[in-house]
């Protein structure tokens, strides 16, 4: 029989059964979304049960999620339960090289916050919750091997032992992450853009456990940092007392993971930089032995889908660096958007799909823009006074004018303006506060001229 | 035995032996480079012997050859025979939609011209003089289908039959065009920055044959443009008297490979658009239904080597869109610098390659950019009076001020400037004479203001 025959024809029934590569955040939470919608959803993870305990260690830098994650959440009946296990954090606590300690609230109001959540935690509940519906199947261990787009059949590798399965022909969703196995099928296109794109800085996780008492050595409810201009260390709090930290720092030249390698290099360096870090450190060199030294990647492809066979989300669609606390903000807000084209072309999964890229690509890549510039924001401007003043102008501006000014940093973190209107709308802010200040000018300047 | 057994360590010898992927323009120059230089090369081709006549059909846009590339020819004692094979190209012809036709010359000087070259025959030319060589033996029919990048070796499917080679570990050069499978290998690794950009359109190869009495139909040292805002075609001269057209078109929309397709689609669009052409390409219909419609991509990536193991050449590292007509060149030119590198750091190769990257990877840079200004320059203002004007204002101030004012397209095509350095220089050469311009403006409302 020809192989083509497997190729089934666009039906105009709409599809009932997705596979879906990638068991992390955005894959398991579509999974939930889909099953509620009655999809029939086959969830495959290549790595093992995160209950069973065995996660990728050293590579959780926490998560902060914010009102876009929430509502994504929210969406699924989950936000009250994920706001339980996290730790809200009002503003950023910075610590400078002598242990001075400001503290700058992230926004207007008290009650706004990005919540710290553990990575592991979020993802075991939301895979409780996908499994807990009768459609939704979730298979660890199965490590996608290959997919073939025009028949939307992925191929996975079981376990260790080398036996693989294939599933039906359908949609696939590729969730697979930054490097994702669906996306490097589709790389092989014609026309299909694609750029991977690194930052000289990689990152290492640390930690400060709880204290004597149990209690958080640190501020709770607040995100410490260390700026120290070409680098800086983040600590994030968890609900057990503990804080999870993440030194980024460049992979070479000076104060860089070439550079500190020794157990007394690392000593010598931590005391010289976080002094006042360091007595909360107490497995510092265990921790720093034992991590890895992970990379920071931006990716951009276009099309994020292929006729109405595969489409990709979160990370494999646009995985961004982490400095603006957004990459799983986004990946949630996938989520929603895919599932409302799917149910607009219920009969044209193509449709769908062009229409989700359509809504959800221009936003993904300012994300990617916000994100690199957060990194040199956090790094070099968050220990200056001068970007101390700014944001006190900027909070100043808001309490004035109200909603006709928005800081760019609350529109992200604190509402759900889509990424490229945020930015957009903080452009025409500043014009036309540049703008007011030139009319303010010349009337002084007319004032003093005639007195 | 552990697989790490095969690893060579770092030899105080410098290597002798070099694998070289891809015969096209870059990997056959490189060959003979390395052959004069009395290294033993292997240079594998997956395509058939071009002297057997079975080249691509339909995917050969003539080549520019310009001085940069003739340099980098003399150096291998070739420049003379190649120029033999050329038609000299010393202006644009610009083709309205009226038949109304205007020639700019390119270069101030009547002996500044481009080479119009066959792609096949030039690179049957350089394989001539590979094979020549007795320490370089070329391998026909052998498709890479990886590389081992810690051991410098690469595997090759031989012919169709399935049988397949590997070479022994040595150096790899990664000479394999756009698609490079070398530096697919590469890509894997963690760092490695890779973007792939497609333009909207593609191109259509097509031709004009000879005249009846043999001779070119239409104006022999030109390149034939005829712009039309969202596309174009181009027409550029044989030495047998024919022309090589090619249709660069969108690959969707108005005017476009989708919208043009049946054979009286084809026949309404030249008759519409190019109606002084059609009168010269009796073979129209033919050469459209046979040739395909490619894709115009643009490559660019980082690291271009893999310690003393691997590195890139040509395309393979910096694949341009080719409006500018300096892909080849700046492939050519890549050749000679990788040999200087490697004698001035003869026993560590790893060495080489950097100093050749550092040389070599902002000048590619720089020419992407370049070629992309261009095709936006060519397809919409080639035809503008303000286009002529400028041109016509460029050559008047270099034959006023010299080498103080250099076109940019003189330095591109008719220099050896770097290409960065070129755009650098364009630049200066702009602030200069915006402030000139400002200068005399000033003086001319003084002059005006003290009558």
């Amino acid at each position: 029989m020809p192989a083509r025959s497997i190729i089934p024809t666009r039906s105009t029934e709409a599809p009932r059964t997705f596979t879906i590569v990638g068991g992390g955040l955005g894959g398991a939470l579509m999974a939930i979304y889909l099953g509620r919608e009655g999809y029939e959803v086959d969830l495959y993870e290549r790595r093992a049960d995160p209950r069973s305990g065995k996660a990728d260690a050293g590579r959780s830098i926490n998560l902060a999620i914010s009102v876009r994650g929430i509502e994504a959440l929210r969406g699924v009946g989950l936000a009250e339960e994920v706001l339980k296990q996290a730790v809200p954090m009002r503003g950023r606590m910075i610590h400078g090289v002598g242990g001075d300690v400001v503290y700058q609230p992230y926004g207007v109001h008290p009650d706004q916050a990005i919540n710290s959540v553990s990575r592991k935690d979020l993802n075991v509940t939301l895979i409780e919750a996908a499994r807990a519906m009768p459609s939704v199947r979730v298979h660890f261990d199965h490590k996608c091997v290959g997919v073939n787009i025009e028949t939307g059949q992925a191929r996975f590798q079981v376990g260790d032992d080398g036996g693989s399965v294939e599933t039906s022909p359908g949609v696939v969703i590729g969730a697979d992450g930054a490097f994702s196995a669906v996306r490097g099928a589709m790389q092989r296109l014609d026309r299909f853009d694609y750029s991977q794109s690194y930052l000289a800085h990689g990152y290492k996780e640390l930690s400060i456990p709880p204290g004597a008492d149990g209690r958080h050595r640190l501020e709770r409810n607040a995100l410490h940092i260390w700026p120290r201009k070409s680098f800086m260390m983040i600590a994030l709090p968890n609900i057990d007392g503990s804080f999870t930290c993440t030194l980024f720092w460049a992979h070479e030249g000076e104060n860089s993971a070439a550079a500190v390698r020794a157990d007394d290099e690392v000593r010598g360096f931590f005391n010289r930089v976080f002094p006042d870090a360091v007595p909360h450190m107490p497995t510092l060199i265990e921790d720093f032995r034992n991590n890895p030294n992970p990379s920071l990647v931006t990716v951009r492809c276009q099309p994020w889908h292929y006729r109405d066979r595969v489409v990709l989300l979160g990370d494999a669609a646009h995985a961004v660096v982490p400095f603006y606390g957004q990459g799983a903000n986004c990946a949630f807000e996938d989520c929603p958007v895919l599932l409302e084209c799917l149910r607009g072309s219920a009969t044209d999964p193509g449709a769908a799909f062009n229409e989700y890229e359509r809504r959800r690509k221009r936003h993904a890549d300012a994300l990617a823009d916000l994100a690199i510039g957060n990194f040199l924001e956090m790094r070099d401007k968050t220990g200056s006074r001068v970007f101390l003043l700014k944001k006190k102008g900027e909070k100043l501006l808001h309490r004035l004018l109200g909603d006709a000014y928005l800081p760019l940093y609350s529109m992200v973190s604190f509402s759900t303006i889509a990424y490229a209107d945020a930015v957009e709308r903080a452009r025409r802010q500043n014009r036309r506060l540049g703008a007011a200040a030139a009319v303010v000018l010349l009337l002084i300047l007319l004032l003093l001229a005639s007195a």
